[in-house]
């Protein structure tokens, strides 16, 4: 299984710190040493930084942990490999273009037979299960809205596609195009919203603590979804399997 | 205009030494401080980094110059806007996946008219003229050939597509899908291509020396193609306006 994080905020946000505590998982308290990636939307531009190599070692994700790009949606992964090789190709988040927005996908899970999943004009680079079924979901996206749906469309159909996928296998899924953030829970997905007054957090994975009210202003919101909670001292709600959350400027809207 | 910069190897390589000599062009000593961008193509991989920061002063491509990522083709890019403000989605290199390939553009020109290129299923996420002309050449592509032409197939018809953009303005052009690294002259456009024996190479824009013999084995071919050569002791050739060139594998192969 791989670790998922996102993160949605009304203002430009950095993440620091939510990847600090991820990165320990990616070969030092976690197994998913098998490579790591994190896509940054900047106003309707994205950028992406990925490593096949372990996010504990790397060091483009130590140079990440100490350079605060601010952003107002972030998508990211450390991998465990289960299908496709270390690579790469096979390094989450996928990107693609549809529409004219950038749309970036992460996956957790495992999904023994996927060619039911049947590919139109989108194709995967790698190997991974994950990477055909975003390119599935991408084709159906394309098949389904002739043009340019807003998320209230699309939201509602791509739950209705990630149900499809969750019957086949488990499918923890991390998708969006800038505009809002989805996320699908299939076994494991848990969320928090941070808002004034801002209090303290500890990670629970390395010994950092951090006091947001020094991060922050009063009217900032920002939400964060994880595999599994990246704070002890803060209350995260858990997503139950078969549902999704979709935040908009850092706000849970359905 | 834009500098563009670009390799092609037949062992993964590094590109710090003439990204050093780029990077200078990007608010040193040229113009180009509006964003700059760095694609590697690693096994069927790639990755990218890009900031809209000038690269003189971005800390990301700080990093690169001392973070040797060794790479069989690199398409690099650093902007000095005409069309299209200053921003992370106006950035080149761009990129698409068609046929389950990642191919990167990058362009070096200014096309004062480019509606008459339609647009069919690529759609650009920024505002510039050049990512317009990718998504259009990708679309060409997409309904010349039903699937997966090799290089040979492709580089003929990608030719004719740059004339026709050549008749529309000026458009020096970067793309590569991996397989091969095609390089369209405009207006100006040169390479050079560095086999045993290896020698010394100064820098053009900074007073860096490098010795090549320590850093290849006899069998290394590198190629490398720039907007301006980038080098002052080594002999660059000078493409003609309307030809291309074809880098395999380091190789000069049309």
């Amino acid at each position: 299984m791989c670790e998922l994080l996102a993160m949605s905020a009304n203002v430009p946000t950095d993440i620091c710190f939510s990847f600090t505590g991820l990165l320990q998982r990616g070969g030092a308290t976690g197994p998913h040493k098998d490579g790591w990636g994190l896509v940054f939307y900047e106003a309707n531009g994205v950028r992406e930084f990925k490593d096949h190599l372990p996010s504990s070692e790397s060091l483009i994700a130590r140079f990440l942990q100490t350079y605060p790009i601010k952003s107002n949606t972030v998508v990211s992964h450390i991998r465990q490999a289960n299908v496709g090789e270390v690579s790469l190709a096979n390094t989450h988040p996928f990107q693609r273009e549809l529409w004219g927005k950038p749309w970036t996908f992460a996956h957790n899970g495992q999904l023994k037979e996927f060619s039911q999943f049947e590919l139109t004009r989108f194709r995967p680079v790698g190997s991974t299960d994950s990477e055909h079924l975003f390119c599935w979901l991408m084709g159906q996206l394309d098949e389904h809205f002739s043009c340019c749906p807003s998320w209230e469309e699309w939201v509602p159909f791509v739950h209705q596609c990630c149900l499809k996928i969750h019957e086949a296998g488990i499918a923890n899924i991390i998708l969006s195009n800038g505009d809002a953030l989805f996320t699908f829970c299939s076994t494991k997905l848990s969320w928090i919203t941070r808002r004034a007054p801002f209090g303290e957090a500890k990670l629970a994975d390395t010994d950092v603590t951090i006091d947001f009210s020094n991060e922050t202003s009063e009217n900032d919101v920002v939400s964060v979804v994880a595999t599994e909670p990246l704070t002890v001292d803060e209350t995260w709600t858990k997503l139950e399997p078969g549902s999704c959350c979709v935040f908009v400027d850092g706000e849970l809207v359905g």
